[in-house]
């Protein structure tokens, strides 16, 4: 069944078509809009509970400003559909985080309207500070607006730029879209302190009187600043512990308010578009407004899946027999197990309790397993820091996020040699997500960093043993477990655990003339598209190196004497990765093999599902078959003329 | 001559003879400390400026609390020569940054004292929030203080620390010595409100009266909360808006005090060590306090090199003839050059005015050459903001410090391949700043980032090439331009400005047998041994690549098709850095050519000369004529029998 949006967002075609609507009209856009984000993602999947918490705010700021001429930045724009929709992609929305449709993010390559691509949190205050400063220098009279929630504004990169914006006489509006969540519950002192403000006599009695007040001054051009003045000083004065921490950096503060009420949201934009310099406005939303299931659970609904949106079943497929886990779940459980018997282990998620599991132990064990919030690089160096006093940190942090704490594993881990154990998670391609959340480069740069060990699981019970062997005492370097997003491969993984001896891989399978090298979860790719070419007479060892760093130089000596054919593969880009670290060794000890190497190309790759990327890069079951059929194309020839 | 400590100084091997003596010999211990640093420093050079101005920090911390069991955290470091004097290694203080010396930097394989390795900003109040949290789980009663300058605290990580520290429930104290300087000047808002309260009237006043007043308060066990509760209303109540940015986050407030009192730095350090949870002391030093003209000039006496003690004078070599200048200085010179002829050109550095000589242009064009403050991950993404708007940023960072803006390169700039300008200065081996400065790693990081060009100019004119093609118009990829620390080789620098084509590189010289591809600087040490080896008969070819990515493709196959031997040289890690590109290129096209790699191993390289490190990693001039001969040593031995 067709999905059609309401009869007035219907009509809306862009921000200009929005901007014909009266004010009154805007109660019934929201509500339009609203719906057809829930008929949508019910239906098609996507972020669902962010979205459904900005419909006011998305409806006011583009009714409001003058897009795409003044500039909206979407911090990681989970919450950016409403935009979408009323810029020009009502129709393609149902493409959202398809193969080949819309991106789940706001992408400059899509619309003009986005003016700045995101995915990873809290970069929104440094773009539109770009912007507003190139405005000023140009002396164009473009606004510039960041919409950043208080999880994002956690990361030490969103006070980076207030500290620079307090200073830069630049105008942007930084508006503070307060849900006390991030994909879990915002955690830190600053949540704490927010949620101070919100919670304080002055917010209520905020509530009653300002707005009311506000409403009675006379609106217009020529008394902007008598009503910049009036609205700074009621709010201000009412909220004295809020105004501290933002104007200590020299940034006028304004709020909180209420951010579902669509009105105020214009009335206020409306004044604060015509105060000049860097400002905040503090609005309170509840994330999934108006869907009451979403509402009551948030973390479950960041990102549902297919539902019915009437009984609010979430559907999971049924199976019949035992499915292999998640390797997040394989983690989650195997830490708790592991911690249970080590008295050293900790564990350190940056925001991602229900993203890593680290939510299993951290039920069980609230003193051991720590969120620090959006902080990747603090989530690093604190683990560090404990790490010299004995402890075993298993710091998780998904790979892509692993780029914002690359110089905390240099400088404060591997330069000194600290035992901290990285999970990382989504390493590899991560499918709808995209290009800003592949995990495509960690084996790059991490195997550039001496003493890393650097590591990846097979399937869940190589996982569990490498797990294993990071926390044994003799244990004493820094070593990354990757691994990839999804199930594995073990319906029945809980193995018992076996030490891995560090830098040694596992031979599988014994060929003649092809071999195959696998690093991490490929290696079941590798192993099915093996099994497939043996009908063409083609007999490819199989070798599962499950070290990038050290490489095993046993197994590789060993490979490299018996085999004149190489395959390498690998879920991480080809640029430096596994592959090239193959040829570093046969450079070094001077064998000639053919080699090829499969992994992620040196391109941006967009986003699919994870089966329609592995296809397109090159690396799946099919295209490993394919390329053994290729390299031994005069046997398969001698093999089919038999 | 040989420099002897005070007698006083001499007695202290440790912080145990420090505790021997009363606190009114502090004063003693102090004034020799601070002259022992003059006479060795201006002998022996180092960091000059940072250690004087905390003497008296340094003596009190050590005579108050039981180091090493209580952890001490040195911020960056440089202000850490005091307390390695103090913490015995007074004798082999003249040793420092020398090869095979002391490091300049606290190092945690060098004392039980130097709890964490430090050399980049704002890693302490992480590092010592994970001891702390230790050993609030091993219920020890050890404190941890992280020592933190008010440049250091605008960095994100900083910030991201107190989040946590103010929901940790942690015994920790953060001593933040504002001294209103990094390197250069501090920037930004923070740096705003920290002159605000220090020099507010209540500040002079608190100098009047609260020490007084402090001073007749009983001390002991017994009263401690009492003096805590005394002191923290004291001096809380009269710098009201002091107390609210860091109380806005949870850590109790303290401050500002006078940092070169040292009675009431040891009474107040004595107060606060019992009093539990996150806590701040805001101190006020002078950088440089101690000597006039660095208290005068406090940026070039950071590291002002060899000095008259008496006099002053900074000693330079003098030469007769004009002598090559710093890479940094023709990156400074050219960026104002080519920004007073295209509009489009703006300057960011975080924190490095100086450094980067980006300072050239802000003198002149102040407007469109920004400091913004310590904040890697803010200066890349703001640069981006405004690429966004058609400026073409230069953004200066060092090599090591652009690890901590990776995660910006990938996701805002190189997703969205926006053409921003990375200079990244200090790239290769920067000698005696040791293993956290050393540009190791940025050809191997960068490189495997899709969109990226990636280049290092072997010479001053190369730079000023790449510089100039930078900001054409038609370049609209995010480029990088490496270039080294220190000196080039070209006296007659200012060479007319020529455009390269981006991904292709020089053929120096045409040979036989062998060719050296280079990059970058190091193609000059490879010119020098090819100048030496024709003595022995050996013709090689030399190849300037000038761009590890796009590797220029034809010169590579011109290459591989004339010359069986091929020695790659390049100042960045032998692991997945330019080399590795050479080999991928050769695995691509099927070439079998027998390959050397130099460059920088992989394993940590220490602190030295550069001269000493390029010898010690077997890629100066002498060790590429070695290369060359051994590669080519069946014709050395016919040539040396003729």
């Amino acid at each position: 069944m067709e999905i059609k949006p309401g009869p007035l967002l219907q009509q809306i075609q862009s921000p200009a078509d929005l901007k014909k609507l009266g004010k009154e009209q805007l109660h019934q856009v929201c509500d339009e809009l609203r719906q057809y984000i829930i008929d949508v993602v019910s239906v098609h999947g996507g972020h669902f509970a962010a979205s459904l918490g900005v419909v006011e705010l998305t409806t006011a700021l583009h009714y409001v400003y003058n897009t795409p001429y003044d500039q909206l930045v979407w911090d990681v724009g989970h919450q950016a559909y409403g935009h979408k929709i009323l810029t020009g992609r009502q129709e393609e929305f149902p493409t959202n985080r398809k193969y080949g449709g819309l991106s789940g993010f706001p992408k400059r390559s899509e619309s003009e309207y986005d003016t700045f691509g995101v995915g990873h949190s809290s970069t929104s205050i440094s773009a539109a500070l770009g912007m507003a400063i190139a405005a000023k220098y140009k002396g164009e009279d473009r606004k510039s607006v960041a919409v950043i929630g208080d999880g994002s504004m956690t990361a030490g990169m969103a006070f980076e730029a207030m500290n620079h914006a307090g200073v830069a006489d630049a105008d942007m509006l930084v508006i503070l879209n307060d849900n006390c969540m991030s994909i879990d519950p915002n955690v830190g002192a600053l949540k704490e302190y927010l949620t101070d403000i919100t919670t304080s006599q002055a917010y209520n009695k905020l509530k009653d009187d300002v707005w009311n007040a506000l409403g009675k001054l006379p609106v217009g051009k020529k008394f902007t600043r008598e009503i910049a003045s009036k609205l700074e000083h009621s709010i201000k004065g009412m909220v004295s512990k809020s105004s501290n921490l933002f104007e200590s950096l020299n940034i006028r503060y304004f709020g909180p308010i209420d951010g579902h009420n669509i009105t105020k949201l214009v009335d206020t934009l409306q004044d604060l578009k015509n105060i000049p310099g860097p400002k905040i406005l503090h609005i309170i939303t509840v994330k999934g407004k108006g869907y009451a299931l979403a509402e009551k659970d948030q973390t479950k609904w960041h990102a549902p899946g297919l539902f019915d949106k009437i009984t609010g079943e979430i559907f999971k497929k049924k199976y019949d027999t035992p499915q292999p886990p998640k390797y997040q779940d394989v983690f989650g459980h195997t830490i708790l197990e592991l911690a249970e018997s080590n008295p050293a282990i900790f564990g350190i998620t940056p925001a991602m309790p229900s993203g890593s599991s680290l939510k299993i132990m951290m039920d069980k064990m609230p003193d051991r397993a720590i969120d620090v919030g959006i902080c990747e690089q603090h989530a690093v160096t604190v683990s560090a820091g404990m790490a010299t006093q004995g402890l075993k940190v298993f710091c998780n942090i998904y790979s892509s996020f692993m780029q914002r704490a690359y110089d905390q594993v240099v400088h404060d881990v591997a330069i000194q040699k600290l035992p901290v154990v990285f999970c990382l998670d989504r390493a590899g391609l991560v499918g709808e997500d995209g290009p800003t959340h592949h995990g495509a480069y960690d084996i790059a740069f991490m195997r550039c960093i001496p003493n890393m060990v650097v590591s990846a699981p097979m399937n869940e019970s190589e996982l569990r043993n490498l797990m294993y062997t990071a926390q044994l005492p003799q244990t004493q370097a820094p070593l990354v477990i990757r691994y990839p997003r999804g199930e594995g491969v073990m319906p029945e993984w809980r193995t018992p655990f076996e030490e891995i001896s560090i830098g040694t891989g596992r031979k599988l399978r014994e060929g003649e003339d092809i071999a195959i090298l696998s690093l991490g979860h490929p290696g079941n790719f590798a192993a099915a598209a093996i099994r497939d070419v043996r009908q063409y007479g083609i007999n490819a060892g199989h070798y599962d190196m499950r070290f990038v760093k050290p490489l095993d130089t046993n197994l590789l000596h060993e490979v490299l004497r018996r085999y004149s054919k190489i395959i390498t593969v690998e879920d991480g880009t080809v640029t430096g990765g596994f592959g090239a670290a193959v040829l570093e060794f046969m450079q070094q000890h001077g064998y000639k093999a053919e080699v090829r190497i499969l992994g992620i190309p040196d391109r941006i790759v967009e986003h699919g599902t994870l089966k329609e990327l592995h296809r397109e890069c090159g690396y799946d079951a099919t295209a490993i078959a394919d390329t053994l059929k290729e390299m031994m194309a005069e046997k398969v020839k001698v093999h089919l003329l038999q």
